[in-house]
């Protein structure tokens, strides 16, 4: 199968668009019909879950190249939330959308094989997020599936505030976020694809534009999961400096900011506040690429 | 609810034991007789599987204070593995152990959120591991469960050959992992029980001794996690400098040594190799804890 970095290149190309959907779904936030049907029982909310990912999937699909679903929103529904999980990575594949499972999964050689079975092969995840605070042979098992297309992306700068606290400690000459950016870089190079970019991707928080510019350089063959977008703080101009110079290399995250749109936008039907965010915020980032590419 | 950490301490006094089990169940690796009942499908599997770990657990009950279940194992059986990940803690927890469970998770605030209502009241767990790398607001939704007797082992030195490539980097006059090591100290300042431990502890790897002790000292209120007994080549030697003076916080994990130890000693029952094992890991390391206190 072809590289995953290819696979991104060719949906963002086909679709324009590097739009990817986060799919972070609270019970509490369904819109009033599905949250009607949520409240007898654990099984009956992670229902109404997996019916509302269908209908987002389905608003959403035109406009987005990828889902990211939060394991963390089916985790807390318990064991019917994992079946849910699965149903709707199945789902969004067979609706043309990548999936990155959005694990942060981090552990020893042994165990990492175990969470690379799980969400590569089990799950089957087109790719993962993961962390990289116990270095290189916590990511050397996922990327033994990179020639079956998947890929990762490794947390480098992330958007919350206290990612400073580690990641922006000074390590040598540089910050710490700076210097596992190079290790990034570098564990994906076996894994370019046709497209000059890597199987192996790199999470870079919109929330700071000037570390955004100087990691594009320092790492010119990773691509970029930005997470965000919208309800985050940041906006399509915070992500310019991330996409390289002819607009590629980047896809950007927006989750409660599109399947929460309703909750701001009282259109008569929910799904269609859904669609319009997503198809303004592919607008939005749209224009920013092009003024990269002229 | 007491705290976490005297909860522990209370444990460790009563079973005169610090022996934590890591409940890490490879599919390919049970008992003949539970491997046979494993083969026909997924849910078959998973209750060969739990009817594993409930036999482990009584083996052990007498010689530990805790089991580990490590989630990847879980995952990787799919949607049927989070019902016996559940059903575990809650057969442990009934047999007077606690439960640590390994999900090493870390992400921002609201995903945190979700990650702690999973592991610390969805499934239930004593504590959980977390990582570090997101910094402080990845860490607080958890210790918001402190005052209900929950507590997290926040990773600093891991026991893996590539730990070092991030945690051994210099950051300014310290060790990345020594930094982390001031953090987890300090998030746990209004989190101290009674025992003078607080219910933010460490996982600091026995495989790295002279780091261990430096780190005992940096940390005196942080109850350490220590991984590498056993298969990942530690002994109880190795945990010495993990203890204080008085030979107390620190409890220390074993999984594949203990859970399969049937693999290299051929009682007749397995059940006995498992018993035996916990059984002289507890003695080994009692004889480090008393060798500190007198």
């Amino acid at each position: 199968m072809s590289n995953f970095a290819d696979r991104l290149a060719e949906a963002i190309d086909r679709k324009a668009s590097c739009v990817v959907v986060g799919l972070d779904p609270r019970v509490d936030a369904l819109p009033p019909d599905l949250l009607a049907r949520a409240r007898q029982s654990k099984d009956d909310a992670a229902d109404a879950v997996l019916e509302f990912n269908r209908q987002v999937i389905a608003a959403v699909a035109p406009h987005a190249v990828a889902v990211k679903p939060q394991a963390a929103f089916y985790e807390a529904l318990g064991q019917p939330g994992f079946r849910v999980f699965g149903e709707t990575i199945r789902h969004a594949q067979q609706e043309g959308l990548l999936v990155i499972s959005d694990v942060k999964r981090g552990d020893v050689g042994s165990t990492a094989e175990a969470y690379a079975r799980a969400h590569l092969e089990e799950f089957d995840a087109d790719a993962v997020t993961l962390n990289p605070y116990l270095g290189g042979d916590s990511i050397a098992p996922f990327l033994d599936y990179a020639d079956r297309g998947k890929g990762v992306f490794v947390l480098v700068k992330t958007s919350n505030p206290s990612s400073v606290e580690v990641q922006d400690l000074e390590a040598g000459d540089k910050k710490l976020y700076q210097r596992v950016a190079e290790l990034v870089e570098q564990w994906g190079e076996p894994h370019r694809g046709r497209s000059g970019f890597s199987a192996v991707g790199a999470v870079v928080g919109a929330t700071f534009p000037e570390a955004a510019a100087e990691l594009r350089e320092r790492m010119p063959h990773t691509i970029f999961l930005v997470p965000g977008y919208g309800a985050q703080g940041g906006g399509a101009e915070d992500c310019r400096a991330c996409f390289d110079k002819r607009g590629y290399g980047t896809v950007v995250n927006s989750s409660r900011g599109i399947i929460f749109a309703y909750a701001k936008d009282k259109t008569p039907r929910w799904q269609d506040a859904v669609a319009e965010a997503a198809r303004r915020m592919k607008d939005d980032l749209e224009r920013v690429r092009r003024g990269k590419a002229t």
